[in-house]
C-alpha cells in the first residue's frame, strides 16, 4: 500500500493550523488506549517538556485542555478568578477583546484598558490602575496579538503586576515555542498556548503552564465542568489520565513535534527560522510596494499585517484565491480600522517556501494588473 | 521513506478511543487551512452526512463542538436550557450522573430520577414526573449507558416527553452509528455523540444533531463562550467555519470514517458486525465461566460488563496487564456496587480480533491459575 500522500498540500502562511512536518503527522498513524500505560507515559513526558520550555523553576506545572486555544483561555479565566475577584485586561486587539467577552459570559467582574491596535498597552496605565484599584486581583494580556502581529512587553507588565502582588495571566498562544520566555522572571502565574502554533503540532488541545501555588488556591472557582482547570490538573497528577477522552492522535503528534523542536535547536533556533521567514517576507513585500501596518519596533516575527495596496484593481478575495491556486494560503485581516491582510511566518516553512510565496505574490500582482511605487520607505 | 507503521497497535476493546482503520488515520496526513475553501467544503459534507444518519427529515441540523463527548453534553445542557428552565435527568449510570454534575456547575434547576445500574429508567416514573411538575422544561437520558452497556428505550421516553411537550435531550455517545435511530420518531430535540465512537473516527470533537426549531429559541441561554451551541451553529451556517480553531486532522479522519461507514453498508451493517463481536465475546466468556452483569434483555452490543471471577487468584490489574502484553486492551469497570470489568465490541475490530482476545483471556486465566465452573447458565 502506498502511504505517501499523492498530493502536496498548500503551504499555510496563517496563524494556525499550520503546515507541520510529515513525521509529526505520521505519529498519528496509531491508535492508543487513552487509559493505557503507554499513553499515560506520553502525557507525562509532554507535560514535563512543556514546563522546561518556559522555565527551569520547579514551581510550575502543566495542564492540557481538550479543544482549541480559546478553550484554554476560557478554562483559565473561568477557573482561577474567585467569585469576588476582579480581572483587568490590557487590550490592543481582537484576542484581548475575546478575553473580555469570556469574562462577560461568566459574569466575572472585569475592567479593561483599551489601546489602539498599533500600540502596546501602556505600562504606566497598568500601574496606576493597580495602584488605584485594590479590588483588581488578576491581570491578563496577550503576548503576540495575532490581530496585527504586535509583540507586547509581558515582562514589563509582569514586574508591575508582581509589585502589586496580583495574579498574572498571559495569552501566549501564537508566541510560545518561538519567543523565549522565562515564566518566573516575567512573574507569570498562568501562560496559555495551543498545540497547533509554534510547537508545530496539529490542532486538538491547548495547554496552560501554571504556577502550582496559584493554582492550588482556586478550589471551587470553576464555572464549568469540562474547562475546570484544577480538576483537570488533579486528574493528570492523580492517575495521569485525562478526565474526559483526550485527542490521542493530536497528542502523539505533539510529542513528536516537541522532539523536533529540540532537534531544531530549541526555542531560539526556531525563533531564528521564523525571523528569517519574516525578513524575507518583509523585504520582498516592501520591494513590491506593500506597506506593513505596524511600526518596525512593534513588529514580531510571528505574523505580519500589510495594508491593501492603494490600487483600484486590488480585491482581497481575488488576490487570496489566486495565491491559493498557486499553492499558498495567506490570511485575511482582523483589524477594526484598517484594510489589511496577514502573512504568517510560523509552521514547518523554510526560506524557500517563503521565496516561493513571494514569487507568487509578484505573479499575482502582474495578473491583476496592479502596479505600485517601487519601494515604500518606512 | 517507509510510511507503514513498524508496529501493530494493541486492539482496543474499550468504549473509545477505538481501533480505527489505517485509511482513517492516513486521512490525517494532510495540513489544511481551517478557513480555506477545501476545508469548509469538508465540514459542510460531514454535517449533512451526520443528519442523514439520524433522520430523513429536514428539520434537523448538526453542530460540531471541539473537545470530547462530555464537551458536547455540556455545550448542550449549558446552551439550550433557559434561566427559568428545569431539567429532569433519567439516571442509571455514571453518564447520567455526569449530566447532573454539569447541571449543578451551571446552577441549572434540575431534578433526577435515579435507578439502579442494572435496570432501565421506568417510563411511568417519567410520565408522573412530567404530569406532576409543569416546571420541567427539558428531559435528558443516556441511550447506551457505557457504565454497564445497558440500552435505554429512548423512543418510549421520547413519546412521553413529546406528549407533555417538553424538550428531549439524548446522550447517544456510544450508540450513534451502530444503533439505528430515527430522531423524529423518537421526538429528539438534541442528540449528542462523538467523533471517536461508532463512526470510528479519531477523538477530537463531539457533534450535536439538533432540531432547528428548538435550537433557534435558545438565544441568550449559553453560559460559556467556547461551548455556546447556537453561536457555534451560526458560525457553521454563516461562513461555514468554526468560530475557533477546529481539529482539522480529526475532521479529515472523520470524513473518511463516514465514507467507510457507508462502504460497510451503513448503520445496520455496522451494528451487525458489532453484534457478532458481542456474541462471540459473550459465548466464549460464558464458556470460560464469566458471568455478565446485566440480564440478557438489557444488554446492548456496544460494551459488556462481566463480574470479576469469584476466585482468590483474580486481580484485575494483573489480568488487564497480561492481556495488554498479549496485545489486547480491555476496560476497567465503573460500577458503584459490583466488581466488574468491561469488554467493548466497537471500533475497527472483526470476529478474528475478538477470537484472538478470547484465546488470550483463556491463556491468561491459565497463567493466573484461575479455574471456574465450566459454564454459567443465565
Amino acid at each position: 500500500m502506498n502511504l505517501l500522500p499523492p498530493w502536496k498540500d498548500k503551504a499555510l502562511f496563517t496563524p494556525g493550523p499550520l503546515t507541520t512536518s510529515l513525521t509529526v503527522k505520521q505519529a498519528m498513524l496509531r491508535d492508543l488506549g487513552s487509559r493505557d500505560t503507554e499513553f499515560i507515559g506520553i502525557i507525562k513526558d509532554i507535560r514535563q517538556r512543556l514546563v522546561w520550555l518556559g522555565t527551569n523553576s520547579d514551581e510550575y506545572t502543566t495542564v492540557l485542555i481538550q479543544g482549541s486555544g480559546t478553550y484554554g483561555i476560557e478554562a483559565t479565566l473561568s477557573s482561577v478568578i474567585p467569585p469576588d475577584g476582579k480581572l483587568l485586561i490590557l487590550i490592543n486587539g481582537a484576542y484581548g477583546h475575546r478575553m473580555l467577552k469570556i469574562a462577560g459570559v461568566h459574569r466575572i467582574h472585569c475592567e479593561s484598558l483599551i489601546f489602539t491596535e498599533d500600540t502596546q498597552p501602556d505600562a504606566s496605565a497598568l500601574e496606576s490602575a493597580l495602584k488605584n484599584d485594590p479590588a483588581i486581583s488578576h491581570v491578563a494580556v496577550v503576548h503576540c496579538e495575532t490581530t496585527t502581529g504586535i509583540i507586547n512587553p509581558i515582562e514589563v507588565y509582569g514586574k508591575i503586576v508582581k509589585k502589586y502582588k496580583r495574579t498574572y495571566i498571559v495569552d501566549a498562544m501564537s508566541s510560545f515555542g518561538a519567543y523565549p520566555v522565562d515564566l518566573k522572571a516575567c512573574g507569570i502565574d498562568y501562560l496559555i498556548s495551543s498545540s497547533n502554533k509554534c510547537i508545530e503540532g496539529v490542532p486538538g488541545f491547548s495547554f496552560v503552564l501554571a504556577r502550582r501555588e496559584s493554582l492550588m488556591v482556586t478550589r471551587g472557582f470553576a464555572r464549568t465542568l469540562s474547562l475546570d482547570l484544577l480538576a483537570q490538573w488533579e486528574g493528570l497528577e492523580g492517575d495521569g489520565q485525562f478526565r474526559f477522552t483526550p485527542p490521542t492522535h493530536a497528542i502523539l503528534a505533539f510529542r513528536q513535534a516537541l522532539l523536533e523542536l529540540e532537534q531544531e535547536g530549541g526555542v531560539s533556533a526556531r525563533g531564528a527560522r521564523y525571523y528569517e521567514n519574516y525578513q524575507i517576507t518583509l523585504s520582498a513585500m516592501q520591494t513590491m510596494g506593500f506597506k506593513p501596518y505596524l511600526n518596525e519596533s512593534l513588529r514580531g516575527y510571528i505574523i505580519t499585517s500589510f495594508y491593501y495596496p492603494d490600487h483600484p484593481n486590488f480585491h482581497f478575495k481575488e488576490f487570496y484565491e489566486r495565491l491559493s491556486e498557486k499553492g499558498h494560503v495567506i490570511y485575511p485581516g482582523k483589524l477594526t480600522h484598517a484594510d489589511c491582510f496577514r502573512i504568517g511566518h510560523i509552521g514547518r516553512l523554510a526560506a524557500s517556501d517563503v521565496a516561493s510565496l513571494m514569487a507568487a505574490v509578484a505573479e499575482t500582482l502582474n495578473e491583476m494588473n496592479i502596479s505600485m511605487p517601487e519601494k515604500v520607505e518606512e
